[in-house]
């Protein structure tokens, strides 16, 4: 509980989070399909992750992607930075972009069961509708305002 | 707390939510700016709000749109339904164009202050990298997608 004013709140704590827009050197776009209990459906979204304790964001993304999607390298830019829910939690975001990323193995954590989806990022404006979670639908829109140069090599 | 095969997971119910791109007859886009107080900070967003026992989503949109920011009439579509942080909590958010807006009293609810902000829909792009919201930032790109026609007087 905090107080402001005549206000007291409850609030979610959060250590902070990110989500990456990753493109690998075939010109496909990495998403992760899970079930996610609140919602009770599998969804599809970018892969993301909650920052470890002095972790940095760039730090957390590159770790999230290569454990979530086994996808390393590539050439980082940051999309945007938001809070998700401002209303009641006080997790902030940190979006990336990476492009020209490697696949390797993915080594996803023991109560993760992801699956690895690919779109060729051609497809994504046209597959908009698909997403259901408001980071990745935010993240793939940045994506597709980038530069033709800045989108990699799809 | 819920029971899903291995896991035990806490869930943050939530009743359903609505944000809203509103464009008025004279070609400007309607945002609040509110202290939130998870964030600590003035934020600048797209109107929106929770709905009540029963009520649909347009309803509820509409209803919002007219207290907090005291616009009413208008052409209006669905532009997506997401969930805001699907790993956590159960809000679903539906997200609404309305275009051709007209200007009247506001009546926000006694806990909510909020400054209204104008912007006219041609700095919409420029000025995205001063949303830290993510409904409003996605809210904002979809509309920029929207067909010419689609987007108002503007």
């Amino acid at each position: 509980m905090e107080r402001w004013g005549e206000h007291e709140r409850e609030i979610v704590e959060h250590p902070g989070a990110v989500a990456i827009v990753a493109v690998d050197d075939e010109g496909f776009v990495a998403l992760v399909q899970q079930l996610r209990e609140p919602t009770r459906r599998r969804l599809l979204e970018l892969p993301a992750g909650t920052a470890e304790p002095g972790e940095e964001p760039l730090a957390t993304a590159r770790r999230e992607l290569r454990e979530e999607c086994g996808l390393r390298g590539g050439e980082w830019r940051e999309l945007a930075a938001f809070w998700t829910t401002p209303g009641f939690c006080r997790e902030r975001m940190h979006l990336f972009a990476a492009v020209g990323v490697e696949r390797g193995e993915a080594a996803p954590a023991e109560d993760e069961e992801l699956q690895l989806v690919r779109w060729p990022v051609g497809e994504i404006p046209k597959r908009l509708h698909e997403i259901e979670d408001a980071k990745t639908l935010a993240g793939l829109l940045l994506y597709l305002r980038l530069p033709a140069e800045a989108t990699g090599p799809g």
